[in-house]
Parts: C-alpha cells; sequence; structure tokens
C-alpha cells in the first residue's frame, strides 16, 4: 500500500461517514433460505445487492472480512479512485459508504468474518446451498460470486492471545488515521506498508516504534530516506533488528500496555505502547471455490459475458474473479456485470414471471 | 414527462452546479483531425470522453442538441436517479454535470448543436470522416456512436420568428424551476409535460397561463383533476380552445412581451407573459446514422458485447442504440460499454503499441 495525502473531503459530497460501519452480522450458524447468496461484499457484491433489490430479489452476502468493503476498505480505504462514472474523485472507503447506503433499502442479511467452504445443490428443490466454515448454511436459488482474489485477509503474526486484541489495539489496517493521535504506536514490518504508515503517522501519534528482523528496510528507496531523517530527528524509533515476541495488557478490555520484542539471540525488550500496527502483507485465498467444479481460466472463472453464468447453472460470477474475453479489471465493469448476472438470476429465482421493466426514476427505490 | 418532487439537494452532495454549463462549444464548419469522434454528449458519450482521455486518446463529441447532457438534461434534469453505482440518489442533471467535470480533464472539443449526417472514409489513411448539418468535417481513427434514440429535438410551434426568443424567452424544457419565479408563463399543449409543469409553477410563476387547442386534457387523470382545481382557485388561467399564433417582444434581446393565441374561428386574443413554454412533444431521429451500412437491429446498431464493434471496422457503438444479446438499457451498462469501446478503438488509434495498464488509483488523472 502507498499511503497517499489527498485534498478529498468526503463531507464536502455529503457522505455520510460509516454507512459502512452501521451494517451489523447477524450470527454465524444455521440454516437461512433465500433469493441470491452473494459471495463477496466488495464494491461489485454490494452493488449486486442493489440490483437483486430492485428485481424484488432476496440477498444473503457472506464475506471473509468481519467488515463490508473488500480490499477498497481493507487496503487502500483513504485512496482516491478517479473512474467510478460520475464520480471524478472518491475515496475507496467513501465509495463502500455509499453502495453500502445504497443497498441498506433492501435489507440484506450479512454474513461476515465467514469464509465459504462448500457448495451443494439441494436435491428436492434444486437451490444451492452454500456453507461456510463458521457452520452457517444458506440455500439460495441462485449464487453469485463477486469474491475478487478471494478470501484475504493479514497475514498475522504468531503472538499468543493477539485474538483478544485485535480491532481494539491491535490493527492490520489503517481506517483513519486520526485514531492514532496521541497515541503509542509499534509498527511490525519492513515493507512499503509500514515504512508508509510510519512515515504518515509521525505526526500524530505521540510515539512510534518501527520492528524489523533487518536493520534493512524493503520499500521505496524515497521512503527509506524519509524513514531515516525522521528516525535522526527522533520522530521515530527505530528498533532494529528485532522481532515481536509477545503482547501485554488486559486481554478483557483489549487495552494494550506492553509489546515485547526479541532480538536474533533471544534478548527481550519491553516497548510501552498503545497500539501495534503489523504489516506482514495479505495472504489471498480463492480455496474452497476453485474445487467447486467451475470452469476456470488460470484461478479466474469462466463465465458468459452476456448473462455472467458459470459452467455451473444457477452459478454467476461477477467482477475480478470472472473471465470472459476482453475482460477489463475495473470496478465499473464489476457494476455492470452485477446488473447482468441478478438480471439473469432473476430468470432462475422467478421462472416464468413476466419482469414489468421499469427505470429507477419510474419507481424509485424503497424508502427513498 | 411526470414531474417529481424531491429532497435531493446537489449542494449538500458538493456538485459543483453548471459543470455542463461551462462548456463551450467550438465554432462549425472547417476539418478537425482526433483519435475518436464520440457521436452524441449523452452520459455515456460523456464518459466515453474520460475513458478514452485515461487510454490516452484524444476525442471529438458531436451532439445535435446545444448543451451536452442528452435526454437526462433536456428531457428531466430534476429527475432523481437510483441506480447509478455509488450514487443512492442523483438528479439526472446533477449527473450530466459530474461526467462532465470528469470528462474535463481531458479538454475534449465540443460540436453541440450540429446533427451528424454523413460517414466516409478517407482512402489514404483509412480513417473515417464524420460530417454534420454544419458543415463541420471530423477524422479520425475510430467512431463511438453513442446517440441513445438520435437525435432528437422538441416539436417547434410554426410561430413566425421563434428562433429569436428560444433559450431566452421561450422554452422547450425546464431546466430550473426557479428561473421561472414571479414570471407570467404561458405553457401549450394538452399532454403530461403542459399538465406536470402547469402544476410544479403554479406557485413558483406570478401568472400561468395553460394553452390547448381542445378543451379536454390528456394526461394522467389525477394531473387533470389538479390542473382543473388549481383553475378553480384562480392559479392556473385555462385558456381553451386556443392555439398559438404569434410572439410579440423584442427579437433582439430576446425580450417577450405577447404571446397571441387564436381560437377555431380565427379570433386573436393577446397574452401579456415573459416566458412560452411549448410542450408538443419530443420528434427522434436516428436520421442519416441508418443508412451508413452499419448491420442493424429493428433501429439498434448490432454490435459484439466484447468490443462493442460494429459490422464496420473502427466504428463502435454503445448505449442505447447498441444491441446485442440480454442487453440492458440501463445507463451504467453504457459506462461499462464506454470502457470496453475505448480498449477496443485504442488498438486501432494506437496499433501495435503495448498498454500498460494502470488503476486510477495508482496514476489519477491529470489535474488531480
Amino acid at each position: 500500500m502507498t499511503a497517499t495525502s489527498t485534498t478529498f473531503d468526503p463531507a464536502a459530497y455529503g457522505i455520510a461517514p460509516g454507512a459502512a460501519g452501521d451494517i451489523v452480522a447477524t450470527q454465524p450458524g444455521g440454516r437461512h433460505e433465500t433469493d441470491i447468496a452473494v459471495i463477496g461484499a466488495g464494491p461489485v457484491g454490494l452493488f449486486s445487492v442493489f440490483e437483486a433489490g430492485m428485481l424484488k430479489l432476496k440477498t444473503h452476502v457472506i464475506d471473509a472480512l468481519p467488515h463490508v468493503g473488500g480490499q477498497c476498505s481493507a487496503m487502500y480505504p483513504e485512496k482516491p479512485i478517479y473512474d467510478i462514472p460520475g464520480w471524478p474523485k472518491i475515496e475507496a472507503q467513501a465509495l463502500i459508504d455509499q453502495l453500502a447506503a445504497q443497498a441498506a433499502p433492501f435489507d440484506p442479511v450479512w454474513h461476515l468474518g465467514q469464509q465459504v467452504t462448500d457448495l451443494s445443490r439441494d436435491e428436492a428443490t434444486g437451490d444451492w446451498i452454500v456453507g461456510t466454515d463458521k457452520g452457517t448454511q444458506i440455500q439460495a436459488k441462485a449464487v453469485l460470486i463477486a469474491a475478487g482474489v478471494g478470501a484475504f485477509g493479514p497475514n498475522r503474526p504468531p503472538l499468543a492471545g493477539i485474538e483478544a486484541y485485535e480491532e481494539r489495539a491491535v490493527f492490520y489496517r489503517v481506517a483513519r488515521k486520526e485514531a492514532f493521535r496521541g497515541k503509542r504506536v509499534v509498527i511490525a514490518g519492513g515493507g512499503d506498508s509500514a515504512l508508509d504508515w510510519a512515515i504518515e503517522l509521525a505526526d500524530i501519534a505521540s510515539a512510534i516504534m518501527v520492528i524489523h528482523r533487518r536493520p534493512k528496510f524493503r520499500g521505496a528507496p524515497e521512503s527509506v530516506a524519509k524513514l531515516h531523517a525522521l528516525a535522526a530527528q527522533g520522530k521515530i524509533d527505530l528498533v532494529v533488528p528485532y522481532q515481536l515476541h509477545g503482547l501485554e495488557g488486559d486481554p478483557e478490555t483489549g487495552r494494550l500496555d506492553v509489546v515485547t520484542v526479541a532480538d536474533l539471540d533471544g534478548n527481550i525488550r519491553r516497548l510501552e505502547a498503545d497500539v501495534l500496527l503489523p504489516f506482514f502483507g495479505l495472504s489471498m485465498n480463492l480455496g474452497p471455490i476453485l474445487t467447486w467444479g467451475l470452469a476456470l481460466d488460470q484461478n479466474h472463472i469462466t463465465v458468459e459475458q452476456a448473462t455472467m453464468s458459470t459452467s455451473l447453472p444457477g452459478i454467476f460470477a461477477i467482477g475480478d474473479i470472472a473471465r470472459y474475453p476482453h475482460k477489463l479489471k475495473l470496478i465499473l465493469s464489476g457494476f455492470a456485470e452485477a446488473a447482468s448476472a441478478t438480471h439473469a438470476a432473476r430468470e432462475i429465482c422467478r421462472p416464468g414471471e413476466v419482469m414489468h421493466f421499469e427505470y429507477s426514476t419510474t419507481k424509485g427505490v424503497p424508502g427513498a
């Protein structure tokens, strides 16, 4: 991730901050029935909830991340995007907030922090059943795979009890720089993300300690130079070569007091800190989806562009995971694919029903 | 057109009013050379200027209307649209303003108020030449037809010298209701547009006179009832059965003083008025485009969905005018088609050049 400085002000565009943050995930487990199971809550998955809703189809959405927004929210929330039609400039998280607000009137059910594992067919009804690693089962007439690069997540450092601190004092992404104002921040890692955020937060945090197991940092030479300059000014404390060793604090409240680090000889050093930001890269995993018997093309799902149908009836793939001749991996292409797929899915969900196609200008949306 | 009341406030979204209004049309005539000639300046044509720009291709845009925005601006500028991805609600003209602002950095040349007439091939270069009814010739390596329902315009009442008052005191559309505050307004026509705008402007104009050649109005029964109720309250003056007869005022400045009307026996009545709004429907005319030798399907241009190519090499069609199996006539589909077509056009404009595909987040746009 490259940190970006930008003058974009979401408030100036009337974007309600946190529209995506208002989404409440449902409890894992149980069996659910719906029209369409949407796999992936990135921008394309979110928009397909809206498109399905306009066709009066109900949706359940599954995502491995604990929040909606996919890569936009997890990897570059503050980065401006320029090629969303009708938005000369919009930050990735602001786009997600807009899409979440647009999907909200259709009241989808969110299964977040759950990874899809298996797909099977219900013999009695012909419906599909999508299972997750948390034991949830969703029975749906159609499945839309909008899984992007697959389930992905940060590589978690092997520290005992780290889960208790995650999203409270340990963060794998910076959603909002201001959240770290006046905090003592430990950043772990030697790549661009670690460098960029150390530099970005140098004037915001009360202390920045950068842990790296080697004295030499990877990353853009300009960033490395800047890091050393800030270290020389005493604004950043380089703790090298050290590795993360443990966390001390209150696992109940998630309050962090100390990050312990060890050098190569096992000598321990205690760093008083409020926050740990580990940046050890991301793992991406299409995993189970690749074993579902779908026709594939180099780790992408082969579809017919006109309907976005895969080789299995009732299963559609859209967005970056889908492949057809001349496919462009653009968010805006995914939006149109969402429209195509939901219209095709409608014929499966409501066979034989005549559609009275209306424009949004004619009928509006619920509650509008 | 159904008039809509709405709480949408473009300012709350930070939309700069008039971005589309800042566009200056170039002088008609002359011969121009460019990468892509875009026919149609509706939302899809506008977005293709942006997409072409991102691929470093220059564009010239031709539209029969004197302004950009196509139907959005000409037919329902204040109507909210709900299905633009990332915009839970946006008024049609606000969307056009956003798209115009998004296209602006790429500095297209606008040929407005000109209708395309002929298409020919330059033997020497293999380029296409698009001609207009104003004698303009645009030589381009590729042509993008984003002409929607074709060149369309209001049916103009046969009043001597009306051209001098058009867009000054005679308007075929209501771009902004507030422009008519305190004005004496003559509305001519008996259909929904006439009814809706008479009702909408009843509290804004200082006087509303509705001219119709029959005493009975067409249009939604609810609107007809409302019109008669407002007439009973003295808020609307029904001048029926009368027909428009002439205009009096200053053709130099475009100031209107009097609209004269005639009954069926030819008796003239003089109505003091500042503004005339004639609503006699729209004429749509794909006209010349249908004679260019393109493969057609029921007045639509047949394309291959993957590249939006027509039956003629280097000619692409996108948006509502294009047809392929399972085509959805949605603005958002047109946006994705614009991306597909410009990418395909790039191979014609820059043959053999390797494209270093980059995301907008990586390189941004000029001046951003």
